[in-house]
């Protein structure tokens, strides 16, 4: 999202920024948004009214510094702290286009106004206590959502459901370390200490939690980034057909986001707002990878990498080496056994084939028979990842981090509790894994992660 | 900016339709915009509230009609009359990117509203009389503006300015017929007839009004297509270092619009916010083109097309040479004669050739000597072309032809007087122009007009 040039959004609160906040290009509408100190002067200027009521949608000539009235809209003021930023910000809903946006956005400037940097207004939102730092990132991710299944995961984040369930962790280990530095400080005469085999038990619950956590990031990496679907399967089993037959039944081919790359064999696309990436493994053979089937090299590499694997069989082979096939496939990612070309077979041995459950399924590729059965097994086998209550799930590679650091602590602090060590030194990991807590939340944040993560921004926002 | 298969947009004002009003694309924020007799009850569902205060900027939960929460945002509504169609308006602020407001919008669907039509917003604000129809056209017209200059042309037009002449001028035409008629119903007693001479100094002067605004058309396009500046003169008198140095200078070429069709010799670039399309005809000279100069064919052409003609001269021949050259040069068209190559000569014979008027430039497009002063030559020329009072001019070609049939009628009418033909005759003759002026204003428009008119708008406009 950032253009060449861009510098990195400061903690500076003291200027009055302004940007575009919708897309660039031809539209109805466009809107800027001015945040900071003198953003109510900058409206005064720009409507030149002494009075400006809060929240209310004035529509009203926009003049440049020497009174030329460049466009007419809408001028809305929300007065700090109750703006998205919690400064004064003013909204001014213009003309869509190049010019009019260009022009309005100049007399900001004129006015007092610094450009914005990517991500700055909800770098301020964080700073000024609107929203914790995990929320802000969510305002990205929601944004640059390509599904609703993955936006809403994002959007739950946003709303505070993730930031709360830390905060939780964060209380119970904090209520642990206060009484434990508590007994440092007095004897037991004075104190009743905790038990042993109640420390362990309250650490040990907030691990479990932490790695319940952690253990929905694989959901959440698949809703953010689609679930990689691989075909695989001996050649001329009928993967391709398959694929194709899968896409023509559901016609949803996920457009191109700017800033996403994928790998050019990859089809990104949605099943049911859920969004996958389809992956014909035999279409990245490398010439020299002699081994068929479920071979070495890229399609070793892709099925490492796989959400969902679907091995293709060929159904007319004899019953014997198709359930042969089946037993002996051997891989650690979840699997769907598909026994294609069933319009080889005759009706008998079809029936024969019905699908017991949802591992395996039988399709014709060529007349399109049990596709939509088979899409209907891929759909139940990816929403039945693991999930939190209200199907909140861990979305961010930064917040796996930490919460992998906090996990660490607490298992060395289970040890230092489990060998009868030092109160002193349990308290500094516990304290450990208090402050990855607070990393997430962005109460221990520098100025260098900030950045890192508002450069990703786009501009606006 | 139709997509293929809209509908056109229909008269019928009894639908609540709903669509995106900004960009598609990835911003900070997308706005969604609900005009019809049900936005309010749209609202209400939306936000889930039974009462909703007008024109306050409310921040809500969105919710989908099974109550999940689709985003958070600020919704606005613009009560009936005061709004942009002039009917109950609401407009919803969320987060930008592909899913939210596609969400959004298919709740504001499954709420009773219909998909807008390209200008629909604004065919309705037409139909509730919110603006006259050359005004809804001027609209479209800012939106689509590529340069500052052509932004204000229009917009003068959007803001009624233009309108007001056309009724000043059909109000006295207005008052003509009346009388004129009122002749008819009565005797010479009963009523004083309008001397002929006198009838004939009032058509006489809206004509010449009439005229006056035709005059400027060429101004108009010229600010909504860019002026087509042509560079002519004999193979290597430096025609083509010479566009580049006039690039290089300014460095601000404008960016190709979608929807916008240039020939591809063409260089669309801003002169001071000005947009100007350059030209080097040497470039479009066919290969049987064997005529020098100025030739036939494209070169030709383009001077037919042409806005102003840079006649490019090698001022390095000798004085007597140049100035025949500057002497014959036979163009219809508004000519600067460019003498390049000033540095081949010595500073005594430079000095001679020191610009005396805006009609002839010394330049070196090798040194880039005077090719400022040159790009201010072009500018001054490009200014100084026809317009009205305020810098208002005709920049719609459904106008123009609208005005060119009031001036036929007009010229008619005074023949007739001028013949003393009856008053019956010259009285049709008055209101088919009286006619032609509603049509600008759209008083007579018809459905298939108005179709044409707004199919060229975009989506939420």
């Amino acid at each position: 999202m950032t253009s060449p040039g861009d510098a990195s959004p400061s903690s500076n609160l003291n200027t009055t920024i302004a940007s575009l906040a919708t897309p660039e290009g031809v539209g109805g509408l466009a809107v800027i948004r001015i945040s900071g100190p003198d953003a109510y002067l900058v409206a005064q200027n720009l409507c030149e009214k002494e009075k400006i009521k809060p929240r209310y949608a004035l529509y009203t000539p926009f003049r440049s510094p020497v009174g030329l009235e460049i466009d007419s809209g809408v001028l809305t003021y929300f007065p700090a702290p109750h703006s998205y930023t919690g400064e004064d910000v003013v909204e001014l809903s213009c003309h869509g286009g190049f010019v009019v946006s260009t022009e309005l956005l100049e007399a900001c400037y004129s006015f007092g106004c610094v450009v914005a940097q990517p991500g700055e207004f909800t770098r301020r939102a964080f700073l000024n206590g609107k929203m914790d730092l995990c929320q802000a990132e969510a305002v990205a991710d929601v944004i640059m959502s390509e599904s609703s299944a993955g936006k809403d995961a994002n959007y739950k984040i946003l709303s505070g459901k993730f930031s709360t369930l830390i905060l939780r962790l964060k209380q119970s280990l904090f209520d642990l370390v206060s009484k434990l530095e508590g007994e440092l400080d007095f004897t037991e005469d004075e104190i009743t200490p905790i038990p042993t085999i109640k420390k362990r038990a309250l650490v040990f619950d907030v691990l479990s939690q932490t790695k319940d956590v952690l253990s929905t990031y694989s959901t959440g990496k698949m809703l953010q980034r689609g679930a990689l679907i691989a075909f695989v399967g001996k050649p001329n089993v009928g993967k391709s057909s398959l694929l194709n037959a899968i896409l023509s039944e559901e016609r949803t081919i996920v457009s191109e986001t700017p800033g996403t790359t994928r790998d050019a064999v990859e089809v990104p696309f949605l099943i049911n707002n859920f969004p996958v990436r389809l992956v014909d493994t035999a279409g990245i053979r490398r010439p020299d990878d002699a081994v068929e089937g479920l071979g070495m090299g890229f399609t070793h590499q892709y099925l490492e990498k796989a959400d969902l694997v679907l091995n293709v069989i060929d159904l007319s082979l004899p019953k014997n080496t198709v359930e042969k096939e089946i037993k002996t496939f051997n891989c650690s990612k979840p699997v769907i056994h598909v026994l294609n070309k069933s319009d080889l077979l005759n009706n008998g041995t079809k029936k024969a084939w019905g699908s017991k459950s949802l591992g395996v399924a039988t399709t014709s590729a060529l007349q399109g028979d049990g596709v939509k059965n088979l899409i209907k097994f891929i759909y139940r086998n990816l929403v039945d990842r693991p999930s939190l209550s209200g199907g909140l799930v861990l979305t961010n590679s930064r917040h796996k981090l930490s919460l992998g650091s906090v996990a660490s602590s607490l298992e060395r602090a289970l040890f230092i509790i489990d060998s009868n060590d030092s109160p002193e030194i349990l308290s500094v990991e516990l304290r450990d894994a208090v402050s990855h807590l607070d990393q997430i939340l962005g109460l221990t944040s520098v100025d260098e992660i900030l950045d890192n993560i508002f450069s990703k921004f786009c501009v606006g926002k």
